[in-house]
């Protein structure tokens, strides 16, 4: 973003925060005991150039996430990427419902390249890949089910788009009962501004927008799985 | 089904619908203009032997749901099959969720043979299957969206099994608002008993329970899809 | 339920729990650490003579639920009643959804005592009470944000109907992430063996059955809350 | 928005266009055959003077609103009013979920004036009021069984704030199946800026955002409920 631009939008910001922080919003809801890390839509069609969902940024996205990831994995914790694909994309009956009425869908084919996630974040066969069709990586998927059956409280959430699956991720992610986390160094789109404002809104009301640095730090605090907090029966 | 428990049964059913039809339950849904088809769970573990998940009567149940396969493809309506797997069936932090805690759902194994639509249902391309992780067809799957997005207003359900998928889709789709049309002959269960009270409780409650002969004849008279109802805009 | 019936069901459970130990069925799901309660549809035109809806076996069953209601105020455990109530009961736009074209749901009207919580279970302002449109206390409603948000883990499920919203909310709850425990005695349903067939599918794949004697033993082990498993952030 | 932002966001937003168009995105969604009117938290709290939910703007908005109410109770088509309500704010067993760590919900009791829809507004019995707990209208409540079961294929969104409750309700619309029409006249917020960069990533993505003159000229255009498309059952 060109730095007139991003000087105005924070002067902006600046003055609807004063209106927030009047208002009493602007709250900092914090972690809680089990995080687990969701890694939205880092697949190569946003990821790597030429797609129509391109991305900018990702030579430095990619790195902060593998950051993320290291702390997560070094702690025994859950880690979650998902995609998005098709498996019909011609005709009325389709699985991506009425998505490609809006955005080019149709490119999203499920078994192409492009939907697989970036081999730059290795993804371990541990870790659970979601196929989502909608842009929440909530909506018609069983991420929901999943955390809450290993008692996760805390979502931290990287990918993109900010405009679209993050904002939506997040969105679902507090209203479905978990702790969102954005890490303001991991998150990407499309167009010019849409990263600032969609984490604006995000931090005043959704979710906690922190800097990389805070989240590593925090994690490396965190009580490693199995230790403290068995999913298990007590019985 | 021994006679001697189908008798005792349907004795006992008789009594009951004598209280319900005295409280004015067992009403009809009936049929609305576009019906799609859910397979439920037709995949090799339920229909071939020898997995603990096989349930008896395929010889009869596949040929049936053939013939409203063949009903439904000859009016260009959407036909969805549905089956399990599970990407990671070990730890705590599994896509299985807590249903391994009663049923041995870690011999579901996604990529393996015992996941895959039974070959003689004969799936085609278009016909999209939706692996889902739960009972329900529409808990944590696209199975809503889809069929909102394609103006479906019923769903004819058939499948395995009665006490489990059956059940529980056909208890969703009536609360989503789809109208369920359970076909009798096309319902498999693994124990004595449990197509007969589950149907028994579906139909007081929450679709109508039909005979093939009558779903077919139905069919027949059904708008063929693109004919009548578009699903694209009018503008 | 007559004792020949009784008996005859019970002959042919055992049959079907010999196949169902066979096939590593009806597993112990277990309790985690911090359960709710869930009252579901307790309410007058339930527990009430006189009505389309009314249960018979109240007088056993309200005092069963009760002894649970208390163990759990004496832990400072969560407790959730049900209910269902329509605002709009006529027209095509009605908040029923279709469920009136299968029951008389029509009579089930908002603001009338009818849909009010049985008075004999004396419930206090800070337990939740749901209005639901549909069977399962959780579809439409915010059963699984609030329980998440509390960090629940397991939920004890009490009322009617077993054929009816017993079924899909213990089915919801163990596909949602939660361990359900429905207590034996305080279960009730209108038809004659609709209690027995439902309780017994439960058990064997969705959650564990329990008698009240077990439950209140359990729950006088449990933590009380706020000791040991606080919700709120450790930042 | 002082005319210095709103050139200063326009000019953005025409960059962002040109990548979009580039990429094919920002395509029509378009108007199906049934649609209902979804009014967005316009209760009190958000559109008189005086809370913390105060947004500035309804002396026009509220006008406009009921233009387009107007036009959908004179074709018979379906009409509903969300508002937010909390039963509990107290304590960690609370209905707010986790929302009042973020945004000062607690303010937002059931049974006070707050939360009553705008008396403006003229609400009718036969008009659907939903109580939810979260930002989208969509989510915890039954909206999208009420809508599937009407036939509804469109929702027509208006109310506040763009930032939060109309931004979640089009983002899951889109993605439960049904096409989103935003009027751009009936959209408010608290803060400078949210209603244009909200409007733009919903139009450029999730629904199409529309001048209040060409919705109420495509309503005049439209069937009447029940003449065309009759939600019973056609047996």
């Amino acid at each position: 973003m060109e730095p007139e631009t991003e000087a105005f939008l924070q002067k902006l910001f600046a003055e609807d925060s004063d209106l927030y922080q009047d208002r009493d919003f602007q709250r900092r809801i914090g972690w809680g005991k089990k995080p687990a890390l969701i890694n939205v839509d880092l697949a190569n069609t946003w990821t790597q150039a030429g797609s129509p969902f391109t991305c900018p940024g990702m030579e430095t996205i990619i790195p902060a996430v593998n950051l993320v990831l290291a702390a997560f994995r070094a702690k025994g914790l859950p880690v979650v990427f998902t995609t998005v694909a098709y498996e019909i994309t011609e005709g009325d009956h389709t699985d991506m419902g009425l998505w490609a009425k809006k955005i080019p869908a149709e490119t999203q084919v499920a078994g192409s390249n492009a939907m697989e996630i970036d081999e730059r974040l290795g993804r371990r066969p541990e870790e659970l890949v979601i196929v989502k069709k909608q842009a929440s990586a909530f909506h018609g998927t069983n991420l929901a089910s999943f955390l809450t059956a290993a008692k996760v409280d805390t979502i931290v959430v990287t990918g993109a788009t900010a405009s679209g699956c993050i904002r939506s991720t997040v969105a679902d992610g507090i209203a479905e009962g978990f702790r969102p986390i954005v890490v303001r160094e991991c998150i990407g789109d499309r167009i010019a501004g849409a990263v600032e404002w969609n984490l604006f809104d995000i931090d005043a009301k959704f979710g906690d927008v922190e800097p990389l640095k805070a989240v590593l730090e925090r994690l490396r605090r965190n009580e490693p799985y199995s230790n403290e907090y068995p999913v298990h029966s007590d019985d």
